[in-house]
């Protein structure tokens, strides 16, 4: 925590004022506008079967009713105008967000049924909804791909189809998976990414759902709380299979984004790669570098829900251990009951760390603008609030 | 780090003389002489169709030839005494080890075959091998009870027939699992440890063999780093389920003991459980207390493969964070590649943390009587080495 004393009383200020980047947000969606993208065929089949899609809530309880703060209240009732006007006033000018990446709220569900061909129409009705109603309406938001992960070929198809778009930022699927994403299979999804320049993201969701594995080596688990320490597992598993199955030596200009994964942990994994690595290195020879090193080149992760050390003394180094200040992106979760308050959430850092954490980090990954100067953000915050 | 600079130079010379506990020693077998144990007709059914059990080698490599350090070769021709005395002489004597627990070899295999009938037979011979020719041979070796995990009544039935033997100090069961070990299914196996005494040890080994679940919430990894990566993710998971569900609440005198699934990772895990639960605790009212307190309770920890930190001031807080001074265990894994040397692996301790690391904590988990004095054990350790 060196240093940071000094600088405690300007960051008091300065806090208030500066803008940030948030990694994580999970608009809702009016159904009906989403359905409306769909093929006519699609659409009678839902009239007909409803949605037919496995669910996370059909097997696990959440954390609030729908997941949400009870204090949101988005107008469901209204038009994907309302909600995005929600939203805007609720989170975007509330926190000073300058740039909101969104990253699904009921859409992870595309990817749990075997029928990859409807999985590819709903990402396309989601991936249009997204555009023509969030990202179109406040230059603010920006998109995530939603991909039918059970077909890489479909799925490249609709990163190749809107990949181009400004407002799309990344590709984007879930932790719960058939398998590990370091897996050949997956390659194709890959190649899209590296033509358009867009990172892979992955975001905890719909573990042991449908076609998906059960969420742990040892098969279910009961409770919700088991639920969520086994996201962090399938994490590791995923990243530890980018690493070792050579993706990014494949596709080097490939980023992987681990999103709402918690963070701390990757301390001591990095450790016990590197640790391993040196041991087992011949049985993977195209792995040339330390997996921490290929992490501090490739690997990004969002902060919600972060830990907090009860010894607040060891966030610092192992935060620097993982290579935090270049590769860690603030993310709140918005909406969801975990959300982490943007000013609230983090120990005490310094202004450099702090500026990167919450803006540079993001703007890097995402190839997004420099963070606007004060003045600027003051006026384009009353324009857009209107 | 704080006072280690005081008792360097003590320490350095009283190193060598302390006897140690080491928990996690895999001899190895005569074949023969187990199967001579088994009734004759799975003796039968062995000479037509072979030991018929799935094993690890037959999906992933390892990290050498059978696993073991190629400087030890144990004569694979003698007879099991000739083992035990091979044992002897390069590990009990070599490293002044006063109590060996004995942790299985190839015998995990067991557990991996979907008839439990058969496993249990094979159990038997096992633990009947182990106790007549390495426990009775010598009176610092240890041991654990192999179980037909497949059948938690029948695994009952064989801690009940030898839990009360003196040697015997706790019993043993696969990480790879059919469900995590928190599951109703396993209570009967608790029942029978708290009947004797004896802590319930998990011990990495068998994950995605035969008929436990792959061995991530990912499906099936390619690489043994990888593999190895995922075994520590199922001790998680094996964790959250016995305390989520309410295991030690239920039987309050037992012991989990994680055997060789790493350390470090254990202080942000109990961080995020402890925040989630917080937040929770509602779903799981049975849970009264935070698990990091449930952890420091009845969870113990073996130390192989141990994890250094590159920043090695980061070990003690960790170290303490976890709770290791009382909870964690030291093992060697003798005589396995990634043999871990008992004078040589650890960072700097003071006296009293590795007199509570090398001896104390194991002692008091397995009920061992307190270290013979340095006299005694130079008595001792001439006469056992003839």
């Amino acid at each position: 925590m060196e240093s940071t004393a000094v600088v405690q009383n300007t960051k008091r200020e300065s806090r208030k004022k500066l803008t940030i980047i948030d990694c994580d947000i999970h608009m809702p969606t009016i159904r009906e506008a989403v359905i409306a993208y769909l093929p006519r065929h699609y659409r009678e089949q839902i009239d007909t079967f409803g949605m037919r899609l496995p669910t996370q809530g059909a097997m696990y309880l959440n954390g609030a009713k729908g997941g949400i703060m009870q204090e949101q209240q988005f107008p469901m009732d209204g038009t994907p105008a309302d909600l995005l006007a929600y939203f805007r006033k609720e989170h975007l000018d509330k926190y000073r967000v300058e740039h909101a990446i969104l990253t699904g709220l009921g859409d992870y569900a595309i990817q749990t049924t075997p029928d990859a061909d409807y999985a590819a129409a709903l990402c396309t009705a989601y991936n249009n909804y997204m555009i023509d109603h969030y990202i179109s309406g406040d230059p603010r938001v920006k998109g995530s791909i939603m991909i039918p992960k059970q077909d890489p070929l479909l799925a490249a198809k609709e990163i190749d189809r809107i990949g181009g778009h400004p407002g799309i930022v990344q590709v984007i699927s879930s932790n719960g998976a058939e398998k590990p994403y370091g897996h050949r299979f997956y390659y194709p999804i890959y190649e899209a990414c590296e033509r358009h320049g867009l990172p892979f993201a992955v975001h905890v969701s719909m573990e042991g759902i449908g076609i998906n594995h059960p969420p742990t080596g040892a098969g279910y688990v009961n409770h919700y709380i088991e639920y969520r320490m086994a996201r962090t597992q399938i994490m590791m598993a995923h990243l530890a299979s980018m690493i070792f199955e050579g993706v990014f030596q494949r596709f080097p200009t490939l980023k992987f984004v681990m999103i709402e994964a918690g963070i701390l942990w990757i301390a001591p994994y990095i450790w016990r790669m590197d640790q391993d690595w040196k041991a087992l290195r011949s049985q993977t020879p195209w792995v040339k570098e330390p997996p921490s090193e290929i992490v501090r080149k490739h690997v990004r992760f969002t902060s919600q829900p972060i830990e907090i050390p009860p010894d607040e003394s060891l966030f610092l180094p192992l935060l620097k251990s993982m290579h935090g200040d270049t590769n860690l992106c603030f993310a709140s979760d918005y909406p969801h009951w975990d959300f982490d308050h943007p000013f609230k959430s983090f120990p005490k850092l310094d202004d450099e760390l702090k500026d990167r954490i919450f803006y540079q980090n993001a703007a890097e990954l995402y190839g997004l603008p420099p963070r606007r100067s004060e003045s600027e953000a003051e006026n384009e915050a009353e324009g857009t609030t209107k």
